[in-house]
């Protein structure tokens, strides 16, 4: 398998360029700079014409969507163990929490940050505040489901979840109510961000805020 | 595998009852009125903390997400062929589509018909009007992909891809501008709409609207 990964630090690239490092395979990067708009570059646009990040380019084929991107690599690379097996009984539990946090937060983040460049900035307000409700909930769930002291989201290993889990975390950094707040919550996060996969994500995207030794 | 269906007329049950359908294989259900209000019954909160359609209780445990139960099924149950083989060439496209519905057009569809009870109702409008926005991209999107003539929406063979957009396109009826309104998606529709489960579905859903007798 041949990956080139188009990524935008901190982007929804994050969490594939995350899993690629931890798995310890080659592959290439491309850097997308979406504060310059890099995204609508015509170049890029033929890749992903939805102009977002991330595409990971498979064999030569673009391929989209974060949580996709994750279960592709998972499958692909049976031996690095990020997902549960086919059949497991932690496996019904991982699809449930990789489609919840791709359809509920995913999108709700979509809200918070582009409300204003996806719809009318008129309603942005509107749609940021049930956008922020949601996003509360989803830490206060997934709190609630680390309350019993567990390392990882599904099973007592690392799975994709957790790679999309933090990265959906770490955005909400500016937010009213950081993730980090949440007590069950902050101990999983710390204890994620000192991988060193993590370490060596957030020197590579030029990252200096969210690691552990930043607050 | 047992299964138990916990499903409402034309909710997003509605794919997974289906593929059940289509499958061949046993399972049971049981009405949960959303109407009525039934999804906030104690006994069902205590299978569905969220309150909502479907739940898929299999072997025993509560399983939730449309989307997540449609791959769990396909997992289960290869001999059905309803989704590509891992590491096919059709697989990534298939992994790709399906975190596609479900994370822009199922939340879409979420915002556009429970904008008020979500969130604030003084915001639902501008929260619709951006539902609706994407709703319909979405639909522009599906109806090129469909436009070289092809039957499903991944590869050439029926897949769960199709059960999760047809009902999601179904939603649509009402709509300012109802999926049928796109050639390419009204053809595909049209012939997914013939299939014997899919009017099984509806007589077993006593569903009488959006089929193609009804139009
Ligand atoms: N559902 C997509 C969302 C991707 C997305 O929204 N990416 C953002 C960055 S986090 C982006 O590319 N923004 C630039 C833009 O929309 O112009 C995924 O998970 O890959
Ligand atoms: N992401 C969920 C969404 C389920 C959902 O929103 N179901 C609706 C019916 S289409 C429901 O249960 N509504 C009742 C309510 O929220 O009170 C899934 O795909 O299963």
């Amino acid at each position: 398998m041949d990956y080139l990964l188009y990524y935008s630090p901190g982007a929804a690239s994050m969490a594939v360029h995350w899993m690629l490092l931890e798995m310890g395979i080659p592959f290439d990067t491309h850097l997308v700079d979406i504060n310059a708009g890099n995204q609508r570059n015509p170049d890029y646009l033929r890749l992903n014409p939805s102009g977002r990040v991330p595409t990971l380019v498979v064999d030569g084929t673009p391929r989209h969507e974060s949580a996709a991107l994750l279960m592709l690599l998972a499958e692909q690379h049976p031996e690095a163990a990020l997902a549960p097996e086919t059949g497991s009984a932690d496996r019904a539990a991982w699809l449930e929490l990789m489609i919840y946090l791709a359809n509920t937060l995913l999108p709700a983040m979509r809200d918070w940050f582009y409300a204003d460049i996806d719809g009318d900035p008129a309603g942005a307000e509107a749609v940021q505040a049930l956008a922020r409700r949601r996003i509360e909930e989803a830490c206060e769930l997934l709190n609630a489901h680390l309350a019993d002291g567990r390392d990882y989201l599904v099973g007592s290993k690392l799975t994709t979840a957790d790679f999309l889990a933090v990265m959906l975390m770490r955005w909400t950094r500016n937010m009213p109510r950081p993730a980090l707040g949440w007590p069950h919550l902050a101990r999983y996060i710390r204890r994620l961000r000192a991988l060193p996969s993590f370490v060596d994500l957030n020197a590579r995207e030029g990252l200096t805020e969210w690691r552990n030794q930043d607050d």
